[in-house]
């Protein structure tokens, strides 16, 4: 059985000046998002800036995570390369360190084809005796993937789900209708995630659930207790979240949030900028807003 | 109240080879159509190959669609120029004619800003009595509204529904929160119908409800009585339709689906081609498929 | 031998408040452009503002410049559809009006296949006994034309030249290539004109030469002379006319440069606006600085 | 002075099965161009995979380009980064090992704002004293720069070129008239370099110069001439090799055609695949068309 389901937040990456990743910061977000109820913790993904990480800072981050998760919930990393051998090198290396699962993406420079593409996921999932989720990013990366090669890879034993962050989710429908019995519909920042829930979604893997993870446990339970009425209601209030999150820079975003949540994260990894004084007002009030609305602190 | 809601089929325009509208077509198009149970009939939208037509073929096929729906149902004609002149002259001709709402959309050809587009739509409201859906199709269309027009719009009192057929179900979340009780949203052929209807819409405004209405129409009823696994179950057998209709042309989808279903459309507008005999044995398989599953002939 | 060469000015369309197309001033700017130098007249292209025009204006447009050019030079008039049935209506009557070639463009709601954009030109160029000019602008056009269907249209003996109006210099070097000897190419407003006639261009047919034709004319003689580095030094100087033209709205920038020179042209067509306060100085700074570098009044 | 000028290959990376760099077919490459009598060569572009190297491994091709380049030509490595502190470590360790320039481009996973992207490129060239030339590929990086932002990096004393990798010339003119004499214009492989050259550009750096070495010596020396018909036929007869090069994956091309060429450049890094049968045997074509017109061997 897949373990990808659930509340999965995508771990912000706190760097330090010196270019350290934080892990006080790190193990104090883990713990709060825990004892929120979360399902899994998910480092380096497009929130975790795994793009602007260094090898070293990226097994650091893994490694953090891990030690502050400390059992209590399943750790999925973040796998993503331009080349086979560096994403095997990945794999293998999270694998050893412990990891339950691992989300793999693909970055590429020139433009690839269908059968390219499905040979780095098949390469990846030879490599490591591990869950896989896929993970496409049409929005962020410059490849993507078919039905076709989606319905293909969905046979392979390792591969068990698909975090697809288009916005289009009559595109998870056909994946699910396509795919059914083998392969796993996870929700992303730029779904809605009852509408997933009720298409047969297994869960939601996503940044906003840094800072609303209370709120996103109760969101899953009444989908998982077919209350879609109360779900839709709960999703209302918590849609300017994802709105807020598709208008910044992702990190940016999430960090500043974290820091009005009294949590200091610092800053997202230059030349990216931190949020200016507008922008933070304009997320103070959204939280303040869901705050509200979902009473629940 | 607005007049915009249920199933509402975007019916195709029958062509003949002396470029005059099959008005026995479209009559028995109309009848099937209000015989299944459909709320509306909606002449001259992207299905309708609006962009394809003459002035004259416009105005002969709402005659048309009006003299078949015979007041039955309502029916919704497509407004649609690059300029506010001709879009004004196109609201009044069909206003005039007797439609009991327009749905109006914006073609271009330079870009448009903000306050240029809004013009045009507040222009085409100010000079007809109608209620008006507006409808936007960032996929065929070189224009797009932004939320801050659309929620200005909403404040007009003849703007009372909009149909977006871009394929983000989350910016109808963010359209309905942000408009909510001014402007009903409609999902368009490239949502899950049943994911709109439950995140709040009104209903389904579509060309694939031409071929399946009768399945629309449980469909509809399912989502209303709040029956939610029922209305899954049943969207996931039609989804295969809309893949269909995203997959190939439009109108030559539609039109060669009637023809199998004993109703002779004729062939999409020149330079547009037929579908080739392989693309029609996947459209009869699908309608095959769905008829199998859905036990409604 | 194609009649396609030279100068020859996209005309704007100067049309009053009750949608008439202003005479006077297209026979002004005219006998300006003759007296110029120019070698023909072009009538609805983009700068015209042809996709906003009703079937009447274009035609009282084309009337317009033929009666204006009373012989004295080539007149081509655009010829622009969706469907191949309303192109060959306009090349039929263009034709029987007297011009002396047409330029014909596709305009695309759905996109379309290779063999169905080559149909409808073999479609016009069977049509009418004229020379074409094929034009593509994929910049507003949703539509474009392969290298291979170029190559196939420029065996048809009424086809003789092309007007590829993307930025991409080295396409137009692909063509010539491919279709040396039956298939002129001529520079549009987004190419470096002289670099075009330098590849083996046979002329400029843009919007920017209604305001610059003296110096246009003077550019082209110069390089026909085979003078290139005195015509990169003239090119030099006109450039800045070619970016104000890509950066405004093509019809709006034209009417308010030549309304500064002394011919009140009218607005561009709403929903269109005109020009700003701001962008008309920046305009008028244009003309001022290459009216000085070029010391031709 | 800025170093940036004449024919400057862009190098292929050859890496064997065990991940290393072939320094022997480095060796072998830079030997034959130098002969050739090129001005530069140039590790690390987008012809080179930069995208695909690790970091030990682009330190290796830097290393290998130096020693085989021996203070005949200078030598400029391509420095890119997501993230400023990324860019500076490569540019510093890239000036130890003595490289005479350095040519910056800037990836993005997230999109940025114009200041973002100043401050890379400002804080690169702060970070060493070497001359440096931007480089901006918007057919293959997610990132571009405005006029604007290119207007103020040209005065900062180490910044002294720009290679504009996209397919407008026009834009390349549009720099140099606000950049006179501050910064030097390149073309790229998708311009056709005796434009650029005649508009005023000091040089052809590009991947397709590796194969076609003697002949573009001899192209750009009939620019420097001031030679213009016979560069254009010359032109005319290499433009082949451009689109070649732009129809292929640009490693997999110049990698088949050097292999061709009696240099088993072995292939580019998975999950890129090789150029398949059909592809070679169309490379070969170009090869032996491009042999005979020009009659270089």
């Amino acid at each position: 059985v897949s373990p990808f389901k659930g509340i999965v937040p995508y771990l912000i990456t706190p760097i330090d000046c010196d270019g350290r990743v934080m892990a006080g910061v790190v193990k104090e977000l883990c713990d709060r998002l825990v004892d929120a109820g979360v399902h899994g913790l998910a480092p380096l993904g497009s929130t975790g800036e795994y793009a602007y990480l260094s090898d070293g800072q990226r097994v650091a981050m893994v490694e953090t995570t891990l030690a502050a998760a400390a059992g209590r919930v399943p750790v999925f990393a973040g796998v993503a390369s331009m080349t086979i051998s560096g994403a095997r090198d990945q794999a293998r290396t999270y694998c050893r360190l412990g990891v339950d699962g691992i989300v793999v993406s693909l970055d590429a420079y020139f433009p690839l084809g269908e059968l390219e593409v499905e040979s780095y996921f098949v390469a990846i999932a030879e490599s490591v005796e591990l869950p896989i989720a896929i993970y496409t990013n049409p929005n962020f990366q410059c490849s993507d993937l078919s039905i076709d090669v989606i319905g293909r890879l969905s046979t392979h034993p390792n591969i068990c789900a698909i975090k697809d962050a288009s916005t289009n989710t009559g595109r998870l429908l056909s994946i699910l209708n396509r795919c059914d019995g083998r392969l796993d519909i996870l929700a992303a920042s730029s779904h809605i995630p009852a509408c997933v829930m009720m298409i047969g979604g297994k869960g939601w893997f996503s940044g906003p659930a840094c800072i609303i993870a209370p709120q996103s446990v109760a969101l899953y339970d009444l989908c998982v207790a077919g209350q879609w009425e109360r779900a839709l209601r709960l999703q209302r209030s918590l849609w300017a979240v994802s709105e807020m999150f598709a208008r910044f820079n992702l990190a940016g975003c999430i960090k500043a949030a974290l820091e009005m949540q009294g949590l200091p994260a610092g800053s997202p990894i230059p030349p990216q900028r931190e949020l200016t004084e507008d922008e933070r007002l304009q997320v103070a009030a959204v939280l303040a807003q869901v705050r509200e609305a979902t009473s629940v602190n």
